[in-house]
């Protein structure tokens, strides 16, 4: 019997190649994605819903609206603008939603263990940057200690790509027959991906990397 | 210059007198309540939102109605009835909300990094009962290390009553003037405290332990 898990699927890259893996690994319960008042949820959560129908998986999107109305980041649209910038830089600092991923793991670890599914998976990658402090190994690892403690039945979160920079994620994505034009990365959440915004920057490149044909219609650089 | 940091305040005995302690050793930036769809949210928020105002707190009800809509728990709206037992009993075992205070620490933790506040304060105390493993300290000491490690600032977990009962709770309540017939407990929600749910039975042995005359009214017990 396959193990009951619950996959965090915003419909970016990495999250929707991690739900078309789970799926080929795990009975996925639920992808779950967050609205959460950023820039680009309008873009992204359709397609996290498009893939998990296509797998027969249930998609639930959570609304945290609380980010939106209190948080501050340029990510939202509360914010600033998202800067043009390389995804390295230090500008890239602005975008950061705080506890993000800490919020996200929460919600998922009592929504798990609700359902009775015994992991999260989380596309946590090798390339995550150092910028957002809940993208870090040794944050994730308290995060993974603290979920198993506070549930009743010590659910699980698992980083299948830990190992994987994001330009093997997108090897993987199209040797699972992912369809990765229907994926969405630009932070700016406009008609198409800007391509450069630090989002964009990154996507292009791990796209270049892998040696995979990006389809994307970058907005910036045609 | 006080330290900024930010109180969970529920409404009930334990957080009420613990924003009161807060309020009088530190800046309390925001008390943050929760409305998650338990049955008795309607009653205890308005006190945690009267306290707020008295000690001229900002205060916030952050809706995570997702909890509402898919956890599992006899404590929601959406479950079975609430047990009349002992607190201590294995039936409280159907009030445990799947991962409360996980998600309400990381969503205070991404709140406080976004007023600049550098802790949360939550009443944990030393009776919380090790039926709820989202209460026990093990998990504590991880949640806070995961919320350390998560957030720019490292934003720190504050337990000032961790070493004290239920019961000097109260008679710390009674010591800063707090008026304790104004908080909340019953887990039912009706227009009285029941007196005889697991809270209300772990209410009503406190105040009889602290020799602090109880004003409440609960409905089964004239």
């Amino acid at each position: 019997m396959k193990r009951k898990i619950i996959v965090l699927v915003s419909g970016g890259v990495d999250s929707v190649c991690a739900l078309h893996d789970a799926a080929a690994n795990y009975e996925v319960v639920a992808g779950l994605s967050f609205d959460y008042g950023a820039k680009h949820n309008h873009r992204e959560i359709p397609f996290a819903a498009l893939h998990c129908q296509r797998l027969g998986v249930r998609n639930e999107i959570i609304r945290l609206d609380f980010i939106g109305q209190h948080f501050r980041s340029a990510l939202l649209q509360s914010g600033a603008s998202i800067p043009d910038t390389h995804y390295e830089a230090p500008a890239m600092k602005q975008t950061i939603v705080p506890f993000r991923n800490g919020i996200f793991l929460a919600t998922a670890a009592g929504f798990a263990e609700s359902v009775g599914a015994k992991a999260v998976v989380i596309a946590a990658h090798a390339g995550d940057h150092a910028i957002f402090p809940d993208c870090r190994a040794e944050f994730m690892d308290a995060m993974s200690q603290a979920i198993g403690l506070g549930t009743d039945s010590g659910v699980e979160i698992v980083r299948p790509f830990i190992g994987l920079s994001k330009a093997q994620i997108v090897q993987r994505g199209q040797a699972l027959g992912v369809n990765l034009a229907e994926t969405w990365t630009c932070y700016k959440g406009g008609e198409r991906h800007c391509g450069t915004c630090g989002a964009c920057v990154e996507r292009r490149e791990a796209f270049s990397l892998a040696g995979v044909t990006d389809a994307t219609v970058y907005f910036n650089c045609e």
